[in-house]
């Protein structure tokens, strides 16, 4: 699998895929530049009466309900039934799912529209698989993700959805398959929006129309390595940003192929 | 013409315009620090109990409808109502025209109300001018700027605007004139929000109260040259986007001068 | 105060206290970096059927009007309300009052569910203590911080709040109190939403459980050591803006108490 998922990362640089987003005001901007870096285009449009037509002319859509309100959360909905009619994959991000009953109710209605791909952190995969509210703490995981393995495993069979959990080790599971990726640097916790862009990342993979596990542990490599790299060359929050930014844009093979940390479980 | 456009970027230095946006939300913290590196002040306000207060105590209106929905949709075409009664001007940026019907409706409504200057990339020009839906490929162009002449042209006469077409070659067109600026770097794509940059510096110039035309060259040389600059000292995608800032901050005169590739067509 | 106030920096730093914001599109994304630089979570959201369960998990609430508009005013009102059940401070960000009638229609409201802490500008103090319409120019200020003294007093008076009046020179004010603070650098006013970072900031410092005044001291100093710091390595707002978060995430004792200016004028 290490040969094919750098082919991925080339794919998506050369394809230019249209990733639609209906994601959270907090990182907008640094996801549609997450996605740019990576070779992708981004498209963020939430209006009723634009989605079917947002859907149609992209190749995958990303929902992340971190700032969710009543209206945005129809637009979520009605987005998921679009990608399905359209036959197009969607990647949820249950961003704070455990933090409020409203937040919830939500996150079950978007989960049983049977996302093609889920990725957040341990409390929100742990939150999600259970939905009983107050086990997460806000956005940020107070699990390890190898404590949200059951958890993930539960969505997968349910569901049937590839599961990404985040943490400082990133765990990537499918029906049969489970892999662990080593790579990231705990700076990356103190810049808001990458576990988004992951997610985001996670649309722009999707859309290659392969196989759907590896090209999620592509994009969650390539996250992860470029922020590895990233936080090495910087001095703080600030500078691991723009570093991402920039590692996103000119990661080499030969750097990816060096830094991948990759343990095939099953 | 040279000597005058440098004029207008130190006259908006010298006199920090209150710019009023009605903008996306993938770009405003973006645009907003644009416009601060610039030497204006911008406002983003979008209530529509007081956009006519906004309007009145700035010095001109930026609408960009990116993020567009039913309520945002009717405070722009309330801001530009406002922009016309207190005598502002109002810069319109199309972005994404023709991805959407909807999209469409709401860029028809909003150019009938003629807004002083339009920019767009060529793709959103030639959607606006013909306003047949699916001609864009969500917001990137798919279309050279030159290609976009004569759609630029129908809107020049069909609406009585100032066009500025955004591309590896930026164009200017007004009823009897045509400028090609030739500044700029291909890596400026790469970053989200520069375009709809642009856009809001066409808001700060256009409030000097000078030929709109010129204005509207030199708030696109600006931005095209500082990100030439910027994009030369830059790594990737993410340092671009601060040295840019910087760069408009204290862009010189005599590196102003160096770079302007400026073409009179008419 | 002087070896409190650090003891404060340390003290966030160590409880990464959760600090739920409803704040303007604009910063968002600028004020989570900046309470993840200083070791807070940061947690937004805004729709009111979450809200209490919100402010009930967080340590403090932070309403910021920026980008108001009639459901966001709600919801801001609500989270007020909320903190006062549960016995969070909340702090309130008046940015912009005085540039509308709507915005000082809501900001009277917000203000009489007497916030903890109240930080604006000259001018938003001002305006806020006058709520006469007309006195602000947009959300910049036409004051020294000086001009607002017996404006911020009237507030203390009145609504028994901390108050914070930004500028040139920050100054505190409580009920018998008055400290001023000589730190910070004018490149700060040309990066949008370094005043709504002390906001979110005096947020997580009032989460401490210590002497409001002093944990407001502390927040707006550690805001504009990090700013005079970040500008003196800068070339430009860009820099800035990214020097600051690793600056809020690196300061040392030492530095922030070689640094600090601050005069107890009673």
């Amino acid at each position: 699998m290490r040969k094919k998922i750098w082919e991925y990362v080339i794919a998506v640089r050369e394809s230019a895929p249209l990733v639609h987003n209906i994601t959270n005001y907090v990182v907008m901007n640094t996801t549609a530049n997450a996605l740019l870096a990576a070779g992708a285009s981004p498209i963020m449009a939430h209006a009723q009466e634009e989605i079917e037509d947002m859907v149609n002319i992209c190749q995958s859509v990303v929902i992340n309900m971190g700032t969710l309100d009543p209206y945005w959360s129809q637009s979520m909905l009605l987005a998921a039934e679009c990608a399905h009619k359209h036959n197009k994959p969607f990647i949820f991000d249950p961003v704070g799912t455990g933090a409020s009953s409203y937040r919830n109710k939500i996150a079950s209605a978007i989960l049983a529209l049977r996302p093609t791909v889920i990725r957040g952190n341990a409390s929100e995969i742990m939150a999600l698989a259970s939905l009983n509210p107050g086990k997460t703490k806000g956005v940020d995981s107070t699990h390890q993700s190898n404590e949200a393995i059951i958890a993930g495993q539960t969505l997968v069979r349910d569901y049937g959805a590839v599961v990404c959990i985040s943490g400082a080790t990133d765990i990537i599971l499918s029906g049969n398959r489970e892999v662990h990726l080593n790579n990231g640097h705990p700076l990356m916790t103190k810049v808001t929006g990458l576990g988004c862009s992951a997610t985001a990342l996670l649309g722009a993979f999707s859309s290659l129309g392969k196989d759907i596990f590896e090209t999620s542990v592509a994009a969650t490599a390539l996250i992860s390595i470029a922020g590895e790299i990233a936080a090495e060359k910087s001095s703080g929050p600030g500078s691991l940003q723009l570093n991402l930014l920039d590692t996103l844009y000119t990661l080499t093979e030969q750097e990816f192929d060096k830094r991948l940390k990759l343990t095939n479980i099953k």
